[in-house]
């Protein structure tokens, strides 16, 4: 059958597939699915879709945004110089791109985070990913802690801000403090983790997370969600948002691989 | 011998007391002890010598600031609209009047807290007890108990203000947010209780809210301190400063029987 050699293009996003002959009727079908019942779509709509690491590559980011395209996750996560190229391969879409700040460890000053924040939204990034000043933490020195949140709120507005407790190395006092301070601050979220660090999200650290800020605040679970289990069980917990690497493996069931 | 018949006065700040004859050496001795040994100076000046109950009288008032004069202690702690009293019966010693300020519920506004605190200031108040709004920390409106801190500190500064969490009706994370929210407000000290509510001071509270606030705000521990063990096992715990009303007992080591 001349169908057999016909040529079909197909775009999702920016991701643009052919197919020929009998692949086309796959075509079809695989594009049916992703449509409607191969891929949780509520899920996704709660999935920051993150590539962190600094070696990521333009194709990288390409092929994350194109996913996200693809399956309407909520955002794309990346580096704050990533931003100006993500924002490019997003527009059109419903999927914001975040930028971190501060990232990861934290240490940089409130005025240079609160730079990073303004230069990130003026290349289009949607929603701000901080993380705490940990040592301030950890000298109990509060007001350095929440002038430090206050200042990349402020940059930010009014898009979103999130904050990165890195929960794995903060005593349970000091998560509530961190909790705290982010609600009184005007922060959007708390989120557990960089993924940088020695540990992620815990199910007890998002139900902690949840128990200080109440209902109407965001909470963010982060480092070491690759599973539909994992995400299943934060959001179980309290959780209102996801980030991860191995998304799409999240969304379709299967096992994800990638780190965070 | 006529010495025995002879009257000597002897004043203990705005308390004059006339000896006759023999009694004379008595008082003598009775001076001697109080200046010196019969009572533990150290101690006394980290007392708030307070009498808060709404039908104290003015002779009640007189007199514990005539044993705030008498055993040096730190402050004689009041409601407002006695400090007018308080700040002239302290004039020329060392005791410092205090207010306390939307007491005992916390529930006024902010805005009310901040003139109450202005008003006593401007009578002579030179510390400011502030209860937090309890009712905004248990539905986790941290900005709002934050904002409550704030204004009072501002109203009252240069002085210092401590802020009562009122402990027994908080849990753990709350009494760790009203710490870091009074430590990034400028308060000076955290207080557990304002001797109203169903509980007083622990020493368990003592060593958390220590914990929290490090080792230069002050914590004071209030309602309930009657003896001199009990606040010694409060100092021992960390805090700088005891609220009592038996403060007399606490320093001569006798029995206390007055309530907060």
């Amino acid at each position: 059958m001349s169908n057999e050699k016909a040529t079909t293009t197909r775009t999702y996003g920016l991701c643009t597939l052919k197919f020929k002959g009998a692949e086309n009727e796959k075509a079809k079908e695989q594009e049916r699915a992703v449509a409607s019942e191969a891929y949780d779509q509520e899920l996704a709509s709660l999935i920051d879709h993150t590539l962190l690491k600094p070696e990521a590559s333009k194709e990288e980011l390409q092929q994350v945004c194109a996913e996200a395209r693809q399956y309407r996750f909520a955002t794309v996560c990346v580096n704050s110089s990533n931003i100006p190229l993500v924002a490019t391969l997003l527009l059109g879409s419903s999927v914001k791109p975040i930028a971190v700040v501060g990232f990861p460890l934290g240490a940089a000053t409130a005025k240079a985070k609160a730079y990073e924040s303004r230069e990130a939204i003026a290349a289009g990034a949607r929603e701000i990913d901080m993380v705490i000043n940990i040592g301030a933490m950890k000298s109990k020195e509060y007001r350095t802690v929440y002038e430090d949140i206050c200042a990349v709120v402020l940059a930010s507005a009014p898009y979103p801000v999130k904050v990165i407790l890195e929960t794995s190395g903060l005593t349970h006092d000091e998560k509530v403090a961190a909790c705290v301070l982010s609600k009184t601050a005007g922060a959007a979220f708390v989120k557990t983790s960089t993924g940088f660090a020695k540990g992620g999200a815990t199910v007890e650290d998002i139900a902690l997370m949840r128990s200080l800020v109440g209902p109407e605040m965001g909470v963010k679970a982060s480092g070491g969600v690759r599973t539909r289990e994992d995400a299943d069980a934060m959001i179980k917990a309290g959780a209102s948002r996801i980030g991860a690497s191995s998304s799409v493996a999240i969304v379709t069931g299967k096992k994800g691989s990638s780190s965070y």
